[in-house]
């Protein structure tokens, strides 16, 4: 094992701060040091939050913070926002709302923007699960921004996806996708008091419902609740669905941890190897100018691009 | 040139369908058809047209199809649908409407869904792109449901890319993400009979000169215009800055056709090489049982997925 990955697994909250940061910013060295601390993995709770702007992931986050913490089970937060691929940053100005535990010990929050390489966000926000894990944070909470392919692919590394949304949405229910639908394990209808609530509740049920009967997805019926983040109401209530959830994983998986499952595994394991394929050629053919050879051809009209392709992937392959 | 190329470039209409089919459904063969079919690609105008559900983007397209048609011009419409990873078909709804211009030669109308491989929908967006071009379609209009990423990377393909959005979305205008006003080249706020119209104009026009000095976008200033598609209200003025735009473009690129500059050529390429690189490797280790074994031995706790990944990528490179 590494120095680093000694400091992260003994809990020394600069070394972890640095890795992410290096982890984010798609830095090679970051391998290593993963690979070591993989072993130290495997026991931490991780919860996904998506949602559409607005609907007010952050408070929810940081109520589900104050809950975890009473009881006595520490947390790390990766706030994750992938939509942001030039400009980033908007999600800073959310996380000022959870300072209020920012002096406690067994919180650890963090945000994530990487879009650098393909996978680069599901790659990077996997491995800072893993680092969060290795530094034994009990519960980790990954909140994304926005309803896209990116958050979905984010979430799946989670054990417990929570979709939140507001009532009256958009025009109707249609915001919510149904790529996004099939991810959920529990829903979460946030500013509960404002109208159109049972409306979005009922709407939401005969979805899901539908939902159900065309793919299996087991046993698990996916609740969906009222909350009001804001004034901490059903937020304790959410978390012991969370626990059923909990329950319910560990049993169709014979106690072995989710994540650490045939199934998991193997979507994580297909994800790396084509990021670390496309990084790997992608890298060797533009620094020996092969690349833009072959675009000026095309650019000229020399050459198709589906035979400049072929010209320069096959090459590449063994 | 194969018969099936010949075939497209005649117009037949059965071939092109049957082909825009067999690109969805990712079939191998297409690659020589659609070498044969690059060299009499190039010349028709690319419209994207992006936004939240419930916006009005199939009205609009139906609009803009009968002011090209009075203009004597034919149109191609691809109508995509990334969200809907495995239930597909929402769309099909939508397509209802544009039914009055279904006995018309001129027009042509397609909805995909492809969502098989990496980088498949952008792939086959353009490859069917390519397949209306070489038709001898005018304008194709690319309508994409949805703000995501995927959703950014097909209009990435269009010449000039439309964001349509309603008055009062979501709680601000949040909902307009940062990755998607940098693709915008005109704005639309369709329904604008509706109130809070001026706050999002001025919203959004507040956003996009913010970004405007942030990144140098060029000369050109996106408009964003007030239409009611459903009344055919604002869609001439909004084809006017089309023709604008794409004056714009000719100008920039000296007369060469956006998509034939190196600036596309080279995103174009680099997203082919990612998906075909993906596709022949996973393919392979798939076949060759080399990633079940591997996702075994991480189950099993022999090897850990960063060092597995290793084994499996650097023997497929030469």
């Amino acid at each position: 094992m590494t120095d680093i990955a000694e400091k992260v697994v003994a809990g020394d909250i600069r070394t972890v701060a640095r890795l992410i940061r290096d982890i984010d910013d798609g830095m090679p060295e970051v391998r290593k040091v993963l690979k070591g601390l993989y072993p130290h993995t495997g026991r931490a709770y991780v919860i996904g939050i998506t949602g559409a702007p607005g609907v007010g992931k952050s408070t929810l986050v940081d109520q589900m913070i104050a809950h975890l913490r009473k009881r006595d089970k520490t947390v790390g937060v990766l706030a994750v926002d992938p939509t942001s691929p030039f400009s980033g940053g908007a999600i800073l100005g959310d996380r000022v709302r959870m300072q209020r535990h920012s002096m406690d010990q067994g919180v650890f929050i963090r945000s994530m923007a990487t879009r650098g390489h393909f996978g680069g966000l599901t790659q990077s926000t996997r491995s800072a699960i893993d680092v969060l894990d290795a530094m034994g944070k009990d519960y980790i909470l990954v909140e994304t921004v926005g309803v896209g392919q990116d958050e979905v692919d984010v979430v799946r590394s989670a054990h417990t996806t929570v979709i939140v949304v507001i009532p009256g949405m958009g025009d109707d229910i249609q915001a919510i996708k149904a790529g996004i639908l099939e991810i959920g394990d529990i829903f979460l209808i946030n500013k509960a008091d404002r109208e159109g609530t049972d409306k979005t509740l009922s709407d939401l049920r005969l979805m899901i419902d539908m939902d159900q009967k065309k793919y299996d997805r087991g046993a698990w019926k996916p609740p969906i609740l009222k909350v009001q983040a804001v004034f901490d109401q059903g937020v304790a209530e959410f978390l012991e669905e969370v626990d059923k959830h909990a329950k319910y994983l560990a049993e169709t998986t014979g106690g072995v941890n989710f994540r650490r499952t045939k199934l998991k595994v193997r979507q994580e394991l297909g994800e790396m190897i084509k990021s670390r394929l496309i990084e790997e050629v992608i890298d060797r053919l533009t620094d020996s100018g092969e690349f833009e050879r072959a675009v000026e051809s095309i650019v000229e009209g020399k050459i198709d691009p589906y035979t400049a392709c072929e010209n320069l992937v096959f090459p590449a392959l063994t």
